[in-house]
């Protein structure tokens, strides 16, 4: 199949980006970013949005798809955000009927942002990869997704793959025992016990940084954290693995430069609980795709 | 649609059941049984299924359609049974490909029978239910299955929805925590502790039948024993829902005769665990399909 060009629009909170993608290089071209917080306060969220790929439009003709990835649910069709807690003027609001009637000879597709970022992973990864995937990120909560067959799998009623949400230890839901904030407090609470033996500051203000930092330079402190992270997470991908029977799992989000930390503890785990079928081949990687990832998976939408 | 008929098979460890199924009524005719062993023994289980659908096609001309359940794993072309336990003869014959060569006029369906089972719920249950759900098998072990959209859900490779295969307490897989002879075995060693206020007998020799039937007159032990299966079950099926986007949960198998007695527990783990996006609505009942589960399943592969 020969490059064609599509447009991908990453919808986040704090800024709207946008950039004309080529469907076999993953290069991006155009790219234009706009702060979120005016385009709600104008009232008109998808009117501004709407003069922005016209622009984009006018300036390359020859588009006639565009993947857009907005953070929070949809309807099931796949036209409508049911939730989008970052922009809630977009709650209800018929996307894609809107821009369709703005722009008739285009095609949009709309698509949770982690989703979107799971599929680009597919198209516009370093390395090739099997059609069907489990992918995780890892950040201030733990988010997810699944790719059946190079399509995102929407489960039931629209919005499968909320690994965050699921039964962990404590008492509590795995993002609210390994999300960023949870793993700063386990690594400063456990800061008394390892006096001596860490350089991690013992005031309360150890970073996410500082911590990989010190995980790369053998910290035990630090270490000992991503391990725990490394058990919980492996235990709650083990419901996944048996559950979808998938068993190549990508790791990414902000969190994921802990990576090399976090996976031997996660593959004990997850070697100790699956079956010979599920854990014969069963493959942990680092997702490829850095900061673009947004950008590149609405694109991949258009696939 | 006017009514058609179907050739439906249930292949079982102990018996191979088959019967002609009105798509309407559900209404079985032509009945046939023969047991397993035997077909195994003669080293062409396929040869004898060939001959015994043979049979049925001669006395019923009008049949185009078979479905087959099978107990185990299938491939993803659904073609090809891969993991047959109780019948290992079946594993890599192409059963489909061999069938359609002695009766090129008719179509074959293969699918694992819970899978089966399952999908036979929304074609031939009691009442209308949503077009996705998750089906539980409550046996020896804790089988499960899919339906979405109408659909049996595979997975990644073909043989999704394990939920007796993921973690639990103790270091055990759920079906290892709340399978009959655990279930049993949790009974008879709590039974010490409830001398004098149960009529459960203390030789090791308490039943699921009479648990059930305790449970019924309000027996505290085996309220207890089945308040335990509810609360475990219940976080499993906490994964199951965030991950599946389904909020429609039908218990079958022969334990789920415990229905009424695991369903409290089992709520009270959910409405923890759950977001409200997830409990709105959550819905779990008892599978309406009883010993005729199997057979029904199988015809309605061929819808």
């Amino acid at each position: 199949m020969a490059a064609v060009e599509y447009l991908g629009i990453d919808i986040g909170g704090t800024n709207v980006k946008m950039g004309i993608v080529n469907s076999e290089t993953g290069q991006i071209t155009n790219f234009y970013s706009h702060d979120t917080v005016s385009w709600r306060k104008s009232g008109h969220f998808e009117d501004r949005l709407g003069e922005a790929i016209g622009l984009q439009l006018i300036d390359n003709k020859n588009i006639t798809k565009v993947g857009i990835g907005l953070p929070g649910m949809i309807n099931s069709a796949r036209v409508t955000p049911i939730e989008i807690t970052a922009i809630p003027e977009l709650n209800n609001v018929p996307l894609v009927e809107i821009l369709k009637k703005r722009f008739p000879t285009v095609d949009f597709f709309l698509e949770n942002d982690a989703n979107a970022a799971a599929l680009g992973e597919f198209y516009f990864g370093e390395e090739r990869i099997d059609e069907s995937y489990i992918f995780i990120t890892l950040g201030t909560g733990v988010g997810g997704a699944a790719i059946i067959g190079k399509k995102v799998f929407t489960g039931g009623r629209g919005n499968a793959m909320e690994p965050g949400h699921t039964p962990s230890v404590n008492g509590k839901v795995l993002e609210r025992n390994i999300g960023k904030n949870e793993l700063l407090d386990l690594a400063n609470s456990m800061r008394k016990e390892f006096r001596g033996i860490t350089l991690l500051p013992d005031d309360g203000t150890i970073s996410t940084t500082g911590l990989v930092a010190s995980a790369s330079e053998g910290d035990v402190l630090a270490l000992q954290v991503f391990a725990k992270v490394g058990e919980l997470l492996g235990e709650n991908l083990c419901h996944l693995v048996a559950i979808l029977d998938i068993n190549l799992i990508l790791i990414g989000g902000g969190l994921s430069a802990s990576f090399d930390y976090i996976l031997p503890s996660m593959t004990t785990k997850m070697e100790y609980w699956l079956t010979k079928y599920h854990a014969d081949g069963l493959t942990i990687k680092r997702a490829t795709l850095g900061n673009d990832a947004g950008l590149l998976g609405a694109a991949s939408l258009c696939f």
